[in-house]
C-alpha cells in the first residue's frame, strides 16, 4: 500500500467511523461488499456502500417526496430491524446458466415516521457482487394511497468516474452509448442532444443500466429490477458532488408514481466488482425478480429465427402493400382493389422462399413483418386504430403460409405493431393472440413506434410498464412469447415471466452504431435482460441490395467476425439471423456459425471483459458438450488471450475459429475472415488478433470418436 | 308593426343586404328560418341566421386554429356550392314519435385554402326549426392527418338574452341550472364556481346544450350532434360582444381533436323558434345524426325499473360489504373472511324483496348497485385496477338471483362503475359483459365517476367520447342495452345506437336541486337525448329511513306530484321507480300512476313550456290510444290549462289527475296531493293550479264499455 492510499485508508475510515457511529452494517456472504445504513439528525434515511473496504457509494439519502402532505424523506426512527441470510440454488427456464445462486445477507430497517406515524421499511439484500434495496409500505392506517411526486433515492459517487451512458429519455434508448467523465456529460448532452424538453429532462440525465468505472478500477453498475407498477427509475447527476439522484418517469399531468400500500417498489441495485467479468456474470438483478409465476412452462422454448424485416430495414422491400394511398382507416379499405406496389415483402411467395430457408438451415422460426393491412398509415400521426392485428394483406395467404410453415417445421413469429397506440392494442389483443393460437404461431414481436397514444403517457411511465407486463401474462395465457421493441428497460422480469423471451430497449442493428456499441451494451443494457439485437448481418453493403441506396447508407460497422461473436456476447434465448437468405448464400461457410450456435445454455464463462474495448465468453450449450465462443472488440483493436480450461480434462473436442483476416476493416473491408478448424482441449491456451469492430467466434464440439481428429492440427 | 319594431327592421335589411352582398342563402321549408353563408374580404367564412327574418346569429366566423402550420381560417375561395332537399319520415327504434320527420333544405359550400390547397367544406342543413352545420375534411393530398387546436366556430347572439346554463366544465354536468342574462355570468361564475381552474376553462365558460331566449321572445338553443371522435364542443362568451364561440375539450397535452380525413366533425346545432315548445319538440337533433347502425333491434326494448339504490344514495344502506378494510387490490382480499358491516344493500335477501315488489307492480326490470367486490376502496385516489366486474360479494347469491328473477320475469340490471379507470373498464369489459349474457342481464348502468385515468384526460376529451362509443357498440355484439352515468352530454347517438338507452349527464335525483330543475332539463340536457333521472320519489324526507341523517339532507326539494309528472317531461325509454318499496307501500294511489305510465310513445304534444317556470307534455302510449299527461312548475305556482283536443272525437276516456294538494309546499308539506278520477273526451278542457315546485301527472285510458263511466264525474 502506497503512503497515498493509506492516507485516503486512514481518512476514509475516519469518515465512516465518525458519520456511521450508530450504523447498521450488513456484510455480504464473502465479506466483499458491506452496506451501511444509518439515520441522519433530521431522522432521513441514508445508506453507504463499499467494496473491498473502498468507498463505493458515499453516504446517500434515501426517501419519497409526495404530491400531498408531508414526504416520507425525515423524522424517522428505526422500530426494528431484522437480519436475514438467504442461500438457494434455482433453475431458470432458459438462461445463460442452467444453476443460478441466489446468496444473499439481508437488512430489513423497519422505520417510522415519528410525527405522521407513517410505516417504511427499506429492504436490502446484500451480495458478494453488490446490492439491492428497495422501500415497503406495509398496510397501515395512515398510508394507504398516495401519489409520489419525487423518489429521493441518492447514488452519490466516490469520484469523477467514467461512465458508460446514454442520455435520459422518458421514451427511448436507442442511442450510441457515451463514453466520458460523469463531469463531461453536460457538454456533451448540450452538444449531441441539445435542450432539455419533451422526454429529455435534464442535461446531466442519464439511463440505466449504468455502467461505471472509477480511476481505482472498480466497476460500478447501477439499475432497478423488478419493475412492476412503478415508474421507470432514471437518474440526474449533480455533476458538482458527483450524486446520482433518481428521477423516476412522470405522467401526463406530472405525477410520478400512483401507490397503494402495501406495496414495494422496485429494487434499486448496485453491481460492483474490480473485475469487469464479474458485472457480465452478475445475476443479482434476476435473483432480485421474483421466482417464476408459471406452473407450467413446457411451452416456452429459447429460439434462432430469421426474418422478413432486414428487407424493410434496408429498403429493399417495403412493410406497406400499395402507393395508392395516404390516409385511410383500418377496415375502410378494400385492399384487393389498390394497386399493388410490387416492393411489399411479405408477400406469399416471398414468405415461402424464407420458410424453405429457414427450415434449410435448421432455424426454428421466421418472423414475418408487414403481413396485416395498414402499413400506408401508420405512424406519428397520432392515429389511434392504426391496425386491427388481424387482417392480412391480399397477398399474404396466412392460411397457405400456416399450412407451409407446419410442414417445413418452421414456426412463424407474428408481428404486432402498435405504433404505441396503446389503447387499440390492448382492444385487439384476445382476438390478435387468439388468432396466433388458431395459426400455430407462439412468439410474437410487439413494437412500440412512436410517443404513447394518450399523448402526455411515456413509454416509461407507470402507465406503460403496467400495458407491458399486461401484454406479456396475457399472452401466457395463449402460451405465445413475447419480444417487445421500444419498451421500458427490462429489469430481470424474464425470471418471473419467462414467456418474455426478449426485449429491444436499445439501439439495434437497424441503426447506425459506434464500434464499441456492443462491447457496451452487456455492461449497460443486458444488465437487464436478454436483448434481440439482430445479428448476423454479413453483406454490411446494403447498396448491394438495394440499388436507391447510392451506397450511402452502411450502417452495420462491424467485421462480419463481430457479427458472429455477437451470438455470444449479446446473451439472448432469441436469436435472429437477420441478413437475407441470398447475402447467407455467399457466405455459407460463415453461416455455419450462426447454424451452430446454440441458444441456451448450462453455462456461461466470461474469459475478458472492459467496456467499450472487449469482452470474451465460453458459454456450453445446454444438455451438450460443445461449446461456444464469442469475443467483440471496440474502438481498438485487441490481442485475446484465453485458455480454454474449462473444457472436460478428459473429452477431445474439434474448434472452428472464425477470426478477423488480417486485412479486415469495419469500413472498407469487414468481409474479411478466416476459418481454421482443430483440435483443442482443456490445455488450450489461443492467442487471437481482432481489428477494431472485429472479433471472432468459435465453435467446439465435443468428438467423440478420435478418428474424426485425424488430419486436423491442434491449437 | 310598431314605429319602433320597423325602425329596427328596416336597419337589420339594410345591414343584411350590405353585408351579405354576394351571400349563399338558403331558406328552411316553410320559410321561417333563412341562412346565410358568405366569405369575408380575408376569406373567413361566416354565417348568419334569422327566424322570421328578425335575427338569431349576426355573423359568425367559422374555421380552425390548426397545431402545426396555417390554420383553416382565411384565405379560402368558394368552389362550388350544392343545395338539396331532403324530406322522409323514419320510425325510431324507441322515442317520443313513433314517426319523426326529417325535411331540410341543405347548403353544401365547398371551399379551398388559396394559398395551401386545402379543401374544407361546410353542410348546412336548413330545418323549420333550426340550423345543423359541420365541417367535412374530403380525402386529399395536401390535408390528411392534422391536430386541432381551437375550433373558433362563433355564435354571434342578437343581444344580452336570458340564458339557462351551467358553467363550462370538461368533466362534469352535475349542476343546478342558473337562470341570468349573459352579462351576468361571469359575476355568477366567480361566486359560485371561484377561480378558472382544472375543468372551468373560463369564467364565461357554459355547457350545451345552452337555452337562450332573447328580449323579444325567440328562444335560442345551441348544441351539437352525433359526437363521434371528435372533443366535447364547450362554449365561451365573449361578454362584451355577446359572441358564444366554442371551446373544444382539450387532452393531456392542451390538444383539442386528432382528426383524419376524410373526416367530418359533428354537427353545431342552432334550434329557433318564439314558442318554447318548440324546442321541446324539436327533432333537429335526431334527424341529423345517421340512421339506425343495427340490423337487428329487436333486444332493445324500453323500461320501467327499480332499483337497489336510492337506499345507498340515502345512505341506509351501503355499497361495500364490509367496515373491515381500506385499501386492498381485488383478488387479494377474501370477503368470505371479512367481518360483514351488516349495511350492505346488495344482498340476496334484500335483493329477493326488491325482486319480490318489482315483479308484483309489473316493473321490467331492477338495478343492484354494490353487488361486485371492491366498493370499500374505489374513488378518488387513481387507482388502476379498482374492480373487475365479475365477482359478487359473498353475501350477492348470482346463480340464484338469476333463476328467482327468472321466475319473477324481471331482469336483473347490471351496474359497472368504473371509477373512471378506462384502461380497466375496457381490459374486463367482454368478460363483464358475457357475465351479464350468461346471467339474463340485458342492460347495464355503467358509471364515470371521479378524474379520468390516466389522469390529464377528460370526460369530455375525444379520447373519452371514443370509448363511451366504443361500450356502446361493444354491448351490442352481446346484445346489452347500454345507461352510462358521468358521460359526456348526450348527442342524438340513440338514432344510431339505440342500445344507448339512456344517460345521466346532468344533476340527477341524489343531489340537491333547485326548484326550477325539472323545468330547465327538458330546454338543456334532454335536448341531446333521454335522461336516466331516477324519478318517483315519494318520501322526501329521508331521515325517516336514515336515522343517522337526523333530518339534516333533504335534497327532493319537489312536491310528491312534481314526481310523478317527471316520467312524461323527462322523456326517457328507461324510467325509474327510485324510491324504496317500504315508501311506495305507504303511497300506492300515487304509485298506481308510476305503474301506469308507459316508457314508448306513438306521439307527444307539448301543451304549455316556459324554461324555469313550467312544462305540460302530453303523450300517447305506443300501441294504444292512452295518454298521459306531466306538468312541472318551477319556482312560482301555476295555473295550467290545456285542452285535450288531441284525443280521439269518438272515444271516451277515463282520467285520473294526480296534483298537487291545496297546501301542498314543497319544504314543509311535499306530500300534499289529491287523486281525482273522471271523464274526459276531446273537447276536456283543464285547468289545474300547481304550488312551487308542484305538478300534475295525469293518465287517460281509453274505454270501449259505456259501463265504465257510470257514476264518473266530467272533468
Amino acid at each position: 500500500m502506497s503512503i497515498k492510499r493509506f492516507i485516503i485508508y486512514i481518512i476514509l475510515v475516519f469518515f465512516s467511523y465518525n458519520v456511521f457511529a450508530n450504523t447498521y452494517k450488513t456484510i455480504s456472504p464473502n465479506g466483499n461488499v458491506k452496506l451501511f445504513f444509518d439515520l441522519s439528525e433530521k431522522g432521513t434515511p441514508y445508506y453507504k456502500l463499499t467494496y473491498d473496504d473502498k468507498n463505493v457509494i458515499n453516504e446517500s439519502y434515501m426517501g419519497f417526496v409526495l404530491k400531498w402532505g408531508k414526504g416520507l424523506l425525515e423524522d424517522f426512527t428505526v422500530l426494528e430491524t431484522v437480519k436475514k441470510s438467504f442461500d438457494e440454488i434455482w433453475e431458470p427456464v432458459w438462461g445463460e446458466e442452467s444453476k443460478i445462486r441466489n446468496n444473499n445477507n439481508e437488512l430489513l430497517v423497519k422505520l417510522q415516521q415519528k410525527e405522521t406515524k407513517r410505516l417504511m421499511n427499506i429492504r436490502f439484500r446484500i451480495y458478494d457482487d453488490g446490492v439491492g434495496f428497495r422501500y415497503e409500505f406495509p398496510e397501515q392506517d395512515n398510508l394507504t394511497h398516495f401519489i409520489v411526486a419525487e423518489e429521493k433515492t441518492q447514488f452519490a459517487l466516490n469520484g469523477n468516474h467514467k461512465a458508460y451512458w446514454i442520455p435520459g429519455n422518458y421514451d427511448s434508448q436507442e442511442y450510441c452509448p457515451n463514453v466520458s467523465l460523469l463531469s463531461e456529460i453536460r457538454d456533451i448532452f448540450r452538444k449531441k442532444y441539445g435542450k432539455v424538453r419533451g422526454s429529455y429532462y435534464s442535461e446531466t440525465g442519464v439511463q440505466t443500466p449504468l455502467q461505471l468505472k472509477s480511476v481505482n478500477g472498480i466497476y460500478i453498475n447501477i439499475h432497478e429490477a423488478a419493475l412492476v407498477d412503478f415508474p421507470c427509475m432514471h437518474l440526474n447527476l449533480d455533476d458538482k458532488n458527483m450524486v446520482l439522484e433518481v428521477n423516476l418517469t412522470p405522467d401526463a399531468v406530472g405525477n410520478k408514481g400512483y401507490v397503494q400500500a402495501p406495496f414495494t417498489t422496485p429494487w434499486r441495485t448496485i453491481i460492483v466488482s474490480d473485475d469487469a467479468r464479474d458485472i457480465l456474470a452478475s445475476k443479482l438483478v434476476l435473483n432480485l425478480n421474483e421466482p417464476c409465476a408459471y406452473n407450467d412452462v413446457s411451452w416456452i422454448k429459447p429460439q434462432k429465427y430469421m426474418g422478413v424485416w432486414w428487407e424493410m430495414i434496408t429498403g429493399k422491400s417495403s412493410w406497406s402493400y400499395t402507393n395508392g394511398i395516404r390516409s385511410f382507416k383500418i377496415g375502410e379499405v378494400d385492399y384487393s382493389k389498390m394497386e399493388p406496389s410490387g416492393r411489399h415483402g411479405a408477400n406469399t411467395a416471398n414468405v415461402k422462399k424464407y420458410l424453405g430457408f429457414a427450415a434449410l438451415h435448421g432455424f426454428d422460426a421466421l418472423l414475418v413483418e408487414g403481413w396485416n393491412e395498414g402499413w400506408e398509415d401508420w405512424y406519428g400521426k397520432q392515429k389511434d386504430f392504426v391496425f386491427d392485428f388481424v387482417t392480412p394483406y391480399p397477398d399474404f395467404d396466412m392460411k397457405y403460409l400456416t399450412e407451409y410453415a407446419a410442414t417445413k417445421k418452421v414456426k412463424l413469429v407474428m408481428h404486432h405493431e402498435t405504433s404505441s397506440s396503446i389503447r387499440n392494442y390492448e382492444r385487439h389483443m384476445d382476438k390478435a393472440y387468439q388468432l396466433m393460437v388458431d395459426n400455430g404461431y407462439e412468439t410474437v414481436k410487439s413494437g412500440y413506434v412512436g410517443p404513447i397514444l394518450p399523448l402526455g403517457e411515456h413509454h416509461d411511465g407507470q402507465w406503460m410498464v403496467n400495458h407491458y407486463l399486461y401484454a406479456v401474462k396475457k399472452a401466457a395465457e395463449y402460451r405465445i412469447m413475447v419480444d417487445a421493441h421500444e419498451p421500458v428497460h427490462p429489469t430481470g422480469l424474464h425470471r418471473t415471466y419467462p414467456n418474455l423471451l426478449a426485449n429491444e430497449a436499445a439501439r439495434g442493428m437497424e441503426h447506425p452504431i459506434n464500434n464499441n456499441h456492443f462491447t457496451i451494451l452487456p455492461f449497460t443494457r443486458l444488465i437487464g435482460g436478454p436483448m434481440d439485437c439482430t445479428p448476423g448481418i454479413v453483406e454490411m453493403d446494403i447498396s448491394k441490395f438495394n440499388p436507391h441506396l447510392n451506397g450511402q447508407v452502411k450502417w452495420v460497422n462491424t467485421t462480419i467476425c463481430h457479427q458472429l461473436a455477437l451470438y455470444c456476447t449479446m446473451y439472448s434465448p432469441l436469436q435472429m439471423a437477420a441478413d437475407l437468405p441470398e447475402n447467407y448464400e455467399k457466405y455459407m461457410d460463415v453461416f455455419q456459425f450462426i447454424k451452430d450456435v446454440a441458444v441456451d445454455w448450462d453455462g456461461s464463462r466470461y474469459l475478458e471483459a472492459e467496456p467499450a474495448k472487449y469482452i470474451t465468453v465460453a458459454r456450453k450449450a445446454k444438455g451438450t458438450n460443445n461449446w461456444f465462443i464469442g469475443s467483440v472488440t471496440g474502438d481498438e483493436a485487441y490481442v485475446s488471450n484465453v485458455k480454454l480450461d474449462f473444457l472436460d480434462k478428459d473429452k477431445k473436442y474439434i474448434a472452428t475459429i472464425y477470426a478477423d483476416g488480417k486485412d479486415a476493416d469495419w469500413k472498407r473491408n469487414p468481409q474479411s475472415y478466416t476459418i481454421e478448424k482443430g483440435v483443442v482441449t482443456n490445455k488450450t491456451k489461443l492467442k487471437i488478433k481482432t481489428v477494431p469492430a472485429g472479433g471472432y467466434a468459435i465453435s467446439i464440439f465435443e468428438v467423440k470418436s478420435k478418428d474424426a481428429l485425424k488430419g486436423l492440427k491442434h491449437f
